[in-house]
């Protein structure tokens, strides 16, 4: 077995970390933690002696570095493909790999509008028309996921796997700005509430003392 | 073989459907192709008659539909292991997936600074500090994969896969906006554009006749 390190942003905040912790947990290695917070005058410095690009979550393998939750999922998958990352069905995966990729780079009005944060709630808060669809279409997604490829489990393809850890910290979000969600969407929220992993960040980021504050 | 339909937005603009019309012709697949012209009042619904997240591209392998461009190609390498979408060393393909992540889901300024546009030249274009960020990263991303994985050829990682169809669209916004670079990526630049397949795109971008106009 390599040696793993896991470079991350503070769990409070990072939603990206959080996606990457939970992929390496799901692959069920042993890894050292490196937790960088975000947003200081060394942070960039700090997570550019890990990664070239500059950013967490960031994998180190021996003496390999994978960064970006994405590469971080498929390289895992491959190495360990007893883990379940991916689903054994072939169009359950090809399915998971679309709604994975189309998290990763979309989403951006959800994103900017309601930043990750897990130890403060944000009652009340407005959402605008591209942040509504936004919110649709990830319901949208969790719905035909959860009724084509979800009944062996409470997870979108059943089994929790990559794409339950890339829509993990969208569950966050929803949480704490109270987003009303169809029953569907509520279902698969708590899900991932009730997930022991989630349950671990949850704890980890409540020890954190460093705020940011958002605009 | 499966019957396979690939849905592209206009060769001219299409910087996503350019990547994945790359990873398709890579894959050796024959295909249909369904070319939906961008920012018209049916545009979405056109797109959504085939994609689910109303995107390009999306490829449908018989009653199959597997949107966007890394998900394709994730995908297609798996099911055509021969052709070479990813390098076979299995650092240099971690480090493929690190870099093609990377850009998936990165490089925000560049993206919206300077469009492609197959059919126009911009000179003088001031570029803001992002921007310069944003390409100096790039510069260094292909400087290091040149240098550490790309000696067997004139690609990435040698012979031409994932990596650059992901970066392709990138060279045509710098030679469209007279980007200065070094000389790494200059050469970069010109294997892309003799790139047969590329060459291919151009010539099939330069036969089209609708014209977006950027602000």
């Amino acid at each position: 077995m390599p040696a793993y390190k896991l470079i991350l942003g503070n769990k409070t905040y990072s939603s990206w970390s959080l996606r990457g912790w939970l992929i390496v947990r799901l692959a069920g290695i042993s890894f050292e933690e490196v937790v960088i917070f975000l947003r200081k005058a060394d942070t960039k410095a700090r997570i550019l002696a890990y990664s070239p690009a500059g950013k967490v979550p960031t994998l180190i393998e021996d003496d390999r570095v994978i960064w970006d939750s994405l590469a971080i999922g498929e390289h895992l998958a491959e190495r360990f493909p007893g883990q379940g990352l991916w689903p054994q069905d072939p169009l359950a995966r090809s399915t998971a790999r679309s709604v994975v990729a189309e998290m990763h780079a979309g989403f951006p009005a959800l994103r900017s509008a309601l930043p990750m944060d897990l130890n403060k709630r944000y009652p009340g808060h407005v959402l605008s028309p591209e942040v509504k669809a936004d919110i649709a279409r990830i319901e949208e997604i969790w719905e035909n996921c959860r009724r084509q490829f979800g009944s062996s489990g409470d997870f979108l393809f059943g089994e929790a796997g990559i794409a339950d850890a890339f829509f993990a910290p969208v569950v966050v979000r929803f949480r704490g700005y109270d987003v009303a969600l169809g029953k569907t969407a509520e279902a698969y929220c708590a899900s991932i509430a009730d997930w022991p992993l989630m349950q671990q960040w949850v704890a980890e980021a409540a020890e954190e003392k460093e705020v940011i504050v958002f605009d």
